[in-house]
């Protein structure tokens, strides 16, 4: 994951108290070369459930390129939630409400019933993981389809939010490449991993 | 792109008068051999421009898939517009306002002048082209940004729907993998191409 730590130094800007922008490379600019990068990574972080994991989840928007990316290794499809209900996911949906700390409100998610279910077991991946919101939205979708979590692949982690923490004390499963405990002068300060 | 006509036979369902529903494969569960095939057509399609392309633009969410994908057969990184203004974007941004005939409403879309300027030359790609809205939300930041257009890249075209002849009678190059001239009897008639 060095090659993240050293983008993240060279590239990200920090804005107090909690913002990280990394809109340069990975959630509005996307570096491709470097998602390949993530997918590899993951893939190999991954590699005990390589033959359980049958299907990525993400959540729109950002979470679709670098999963996308990353199922060309995982050789699964990639299920994204959708904000919103509109004609092309129809009416048949799980659904759950996430409450977005960078738009300060809540929304809800949908996936289509036609798409998930008991069989699949579910590599749930996104761009952050701050307080949770996300993922906990994306895991009662997989609860709800009775599918199987196999784990979450996180490419940032904010540790000095507690969403990964109160996460793994449940038992899941989490792999950030990336996991930064804080922000001193205006840098990131990466937990030893 | 006999695979793409041959999945959306097999596939897609169709809801009258105008619904193409390709969420099985392309905008909600996405098969990711699926867009490689097509990353390779855009490929092919636009081989002349491969030396002056240094920039996908897409828009969220459907686009960034299907553009991340592609971006690997062009070595350029992808732009996408992002659907409301937060703290990730900022505020020195193009913007413009896109009616969507899907949602039955009008959205600003935002890019960072910082990731577009003139010395940019700009292949769009979508997953649909009906009436041409996105792309020229997309065609007026490329305009705003001073960068040079190439071409526009759609998954499928509905030619029933005048997007299309409108921008191609405009001089807009756009190159459809799938062009569909009418639904007939639940089945998509697809335009010789």
């Amino acid at each position: 994951m060095d090659f993240l730590k050293k983008r993240i130094l060279e590239g990200a800007t920090f804005i107090p108290p909690d913002i990280i922008k990394v809109d340069m490379f990975l959630n509005h600019l996307i570096d491709v070369d470097l998602l390949n990068e993530i997918g590899r990574e993951f893939c190999d972080r991954f590699s005990d459930k390589m033959e359980k994991i049958n299907k990525i989840l993400t959540i729109e928007a950002s979470g679709i390129g670098i999963s996308c990316i990353a199922a060309q290794y995982f050789s699964v499809p990639v299920l994204f939630a959708k904000k919103g209900q509109n004609k092309n996911v129809g009416q048949n949906t799980y659904s759950a409400s996430v409450f977005s700390f960078t738009k300060n409100k809540s929304f809800e998610v949908f996936v289509s019933k036609n798409y998930l279910g008991p069989e699949d077991h579910v590599l749930i991946i996104d761009d952050f993981l701050a307080n949770g919101e996300a993922v906990r939205g994306l895991m009662s979708i997989v609860d709800q389809a009775g599918a199987t979590l196999e784990g979450v692949g996180i490419v940032i982690e904010k540790g000095f939010q507690d969403g990964g923490a109160k996460l793994r004390s449940e038992g899941v499963r989490i792999e950030s490449l990336a996991l930064i405990k804080g922000i001193e002068d205006g840098k990131p300060i990466f937990a030893d991993m």
